[in-house]
């Protein structure tokens, strides 16, 4: 049975004050924010609700946080969370849900379109201010496969339609199955990836995605499809990855995450000539934004009814 | 009355020979081509249908040209033939319609969303081997205006609804009023372009279309619009242009055309911060589309049936 003020605990290292603020604007009065690991430890006691963004997870097994009930993250992938075995199974794990499939799915189209219409070429035309009239290619008629079709992968067939595009789909479950042309199971990737032009990654990392892009699987691609990755690094093997294009396969690599982030500052991904580097800032998590999602369960909370976005352990999301 | 094999003259100063191969595949065998206005002069006495593309029109007023029935353009734009009113009543213009939507509204979108995610800024991160994650705009939630939906703007309308975006409308008839949310006739421009943030003109060069976008107009719309040109060069007042860009009003012009094009080499626009310069090759014509276009219009004018994309002289497309 839950109050109707709990005790909130907002922890983000730079944006906590903002977050309660927003929270407090709603109503909820009872809220405490932290900024570091120190003034986590002095709130926790009390805390029945956190709202949080690399916490320091191993707190959470401690007796400081014994009250605790609800974690809600303010990201859609949890692995970093799910990997810390320790936390304990009587605290419900939530993570953001329906929120990023705008944001990402322009993102996708952004690159798409840029690589397509080889607008590098138009830009370098411009500049040596010449007159260079070519026809590029369409997106129309072309496959895009979407590894990952929960509410992000969604969006992404969404507009893809509007392109026009043939649209192929993975995933582990039958869920949203009849939005593609055709679906593939996870023990189908290679039958999946080998007639795409595009392959556009939204997976959760779990055990089962863990470098499921390898060597093996990235030569199974077309050798000039592109390959688009907004989901999490280590979907992908990294180093496969640059042996695999630096040997003149795949037309183009689009990363917006990485197996550690932030992307060093000498890795050979910056200098690649096909190879897209941007700062995990496909999918941002605006305060207005995660603010809302939370509200809404907050009030689900209040009222006893199920939360949004539970994360099963076992699955991995 | 029609032979079913008439005479068929295709002049393109450059592909004039590929355009009758592929007619010649279709089984109209009767085919010349001309590259130029000495070859079109030697073939015109006995021809009764031209596709042509930069045709010397001046020769369709001389006896020469006193069979030819059917003039077929290459392009969807006929502003250069209609200015020639020399050219005999008793010969049909037709354009090619419904033909390049799908590329002109994904060179849009691709320049949308180039703006609107700040490509550059993401670009020139990786060249500094910089970890630079920023939050973007996005689509979602703006407002696009399309001047002209007939074809080309019907397909920038459906694009336009996969990105969430509002979509108003300009265009001379109420045809397709109805896909867009709101519609303005042609003599409430200003109401039209004062709410948008992003400005697309795909309409013909017409006596009422030449340089609407002039100071006034473009001074009414918001400061930081966008506006994009894959009509006509000559929509725009480019003098106005420049200098309305150059007092800090607008936030990016997107320009595929030209009053003059080439565009000269030393043209301001080349060197603008905020102006992206193409060369009219949005809606390429390929000659596998304008072929399939014009065996379709050739297979009714054998058969007595109307043509698709007659020219209306007095309307100006």
């Amino acid at each position: 049975m839950s109050t109707p003020n709990p005790n909130i605990l907002v922890y983000s290292p730079k944006q906590a004050k903002a977050y309660a603020q927003f929270i407090q604007d709603y109503g909820f009065t009872s809220v405490k924010y932290a900024e570091s690991l120190e003034e986590a430890e002095r709130y926790l006691p009390d805390t029945e609700i956190i709202l949080g963004w690399k916490f320091p997870t191993k707190l959470l097994s401690q007796s400081i946080s014994s009250s605790v009930r609800w974690f809600q993250s303010t990201g859609a992938g949890v692995d970093d969370l799910i990997s810390d075995q320790s936390i304990p199974e009587n605290i419900i794990l939530t993570r953001i849900v329906d929120q990023f499939g705008a944001f990402i799915s322009e993102y996708v189209f952004t690159y798409l379109l840029y690589i397509v219409k080889d607008v590098p070429r138009m830009r370098q035309s411009q500049i040596e201010h010449r007159w260079d009239s070519f026809i590029s290619e369409s997106l129309a008629g072309k496959t895009l496969g979407v590894a990952g079709i929960g509410s992000i992968g969604e969006e992404i067939v969404r507009k893809a339609r509007a392109f026009n595009m043939n649209v192929y789909g993975l995933s582990f479950s039958e869920k949203n199955a009849q939005i593609v042309d055709c679906h593939f199971t996870s023990d189908k990737w290679r039958e999946f990836v080998k007639e795409l032009d595009y392959l556009v990654l939204t997976l959760p990392l779990t055990v089962d995605t863990y470098q499921v892009l390898n060597r093996e699987m990235l030569l199974a691609m077309k050798q000039d499809s592109c390959l688009v990755n907004v989901g999490r690094g280590a979907l992908i093997d990294e180093t496969d990855l640059i042996s695999v294009m630096q040997s003149g396969h795949l037309r183009a690599a689009v990363l917006d995450v990485f197996e550690s982030e932030p992307l060093a500052k000498n890795h050979p991904f910056y200098s690649m000539p096909n190879v897209y580097v941007t700062s995990h800032l496909s999918g941002p998590s605006t305060v207005e934004g995660v603010s809302q999602f939370f509200i809404d369960n907050l009030n689900r909370y209040v009222n006893n009814q199920r939360l949004q976005g539970i994360v099963d352990r076992n699955r991995g999301y």
